[in-house]
């Protein structure tokens, strides 16, 4: 069973016609891509209008017949759907290991409802099993790479082949480490006071509901 | 009397040999940045070792044969010297009117000592006598634009001629309005949680000292 496709189909029932809808980036969001596409192209749904988060979605919906436009056109947004890397039960993300994160929060933010899609094992118990994405403006690079160290958070620069990952924004990600002993939020809340942080992956309040394909079926939160 | 030239004077009793020092922008700090040159071609100081807040200043300096090098071959600097647009008696600031808030916050986090030099205008009681520079990722023009007018913030784009200004680091400047009813800082706290805000021209608690020419003599904050 591909649980990305079943909670991809999950959250397709949620577009209705007429919708404003922000589409996201990555593995999962992608399936509700090709979904909403070929809904589109059986006129199960009409009148829909998206946009997207980062130039990879951009291309793809746009090489399925989506009807496409900025979101300077389109906010505020009906609905947006899009994947995370981590959740928790308080509906708190980690995003941007795919590197998207700042147009994902700045959609998100712009829109009614953020409606979360993920399989199960992106569902933890606390937030930051993994890195957390910090997006950085390119002049910052080495003295936050400093700073982060001396606060034990174990910076690495992403690369992409030899060269450090360019975002769609022109800017940097340190990707770091969450303390075991620490919240996230007290960490991000730290990190933000430094020049140079553009934007992290901890998304602690956008995203309005979970939809998570578990082996025994969808699982909603709340 | 040329006050920006008094406090740049003042200022640069405090540089001596051997130090990493950061150049601020502006026209204050250009006044320091062509006494510094003039000490170097005399003699007066030696083994100085510079970076720059803006590409602006990295020309002058350049110009005027100050030793040059890029802030992640300096860092941390034992001093950096810039201007403000407003002081108030907590040494808190307003800067960026000038375009180069971002990597003058970067340069200045990364100092042991930032004194900010500036004639008398520029003290006031009330920081938001004029408006606060926020600096924003191209992508969030419009969204920020709107979500700032809700706060009543009264947002305008800076321009340069019939295009927006591009800042160093690539990013636009909305100039925004502080509320006479509300303190700067809660406002920058709200603004932030904005996706899209790169960082604003309010400097908290950067600066550790201030050098203001009065047409009576130099003031010194603390």
């Amino acid at each position: 069973m591909n649980l990305k496709y079943e909670a991809a189909l999950a959250a397709l029932g949620e577009i209705s016609s007429s919708m404003r809808v922000g589409l996201g980036t990555g593995s999962t969001a992608e399936e509700l891509v090709k979904l909403l596409a070929s809904s589109l192209q059986r006129g199960a749904l009409h009148n829909i209008r998206c946009t997207s988060t980062s130039n990879a979605t951009e291309q793809l919906a746009r090489s399925l017949d989506i009807p496409m436009a900025t979101l300077d056109e389109l906010f505020p947004l009906d609905l947006t759907i899009d994947g995370a890397d981590e959740i928790d039960l308080s509906l708190r993300l980690i995003k941007g290991r795919g590197g998207a994160l700042l147009r994902e929060k700045i959609v998100e933010q712009a829109s009614e409802r953020f409606i979360v899609i993920a399989d199960e094992s992106k569902l933890v118990e606390r937030l930051g099993v993994g890195p957390l994405p910090v997006e950085v403006t390119p002049f910052a690079v080495k003295v936050l790479t400093a700073a982060f160290e001396t606060m034990n958070l174990a910076p690495v620069l992403r690369m992409r082949g030899a060269q450090p990952l360019v975002t769609d924004e022109g800017n940097r990600i340190l990707d770091v480490q969450i303390p075991p002993d620490r919240d996230i939020a007290d960490v991000v809340s730290e990190l933000r006071t430094h020049a140079g942080v553009v934007e992290t992956g901890f998304f602690p309040n956008e995203a309005t509901a979970a939809i998570i394909a578990t082996a025994q079926g969808i699982r909603r939160i709340p």
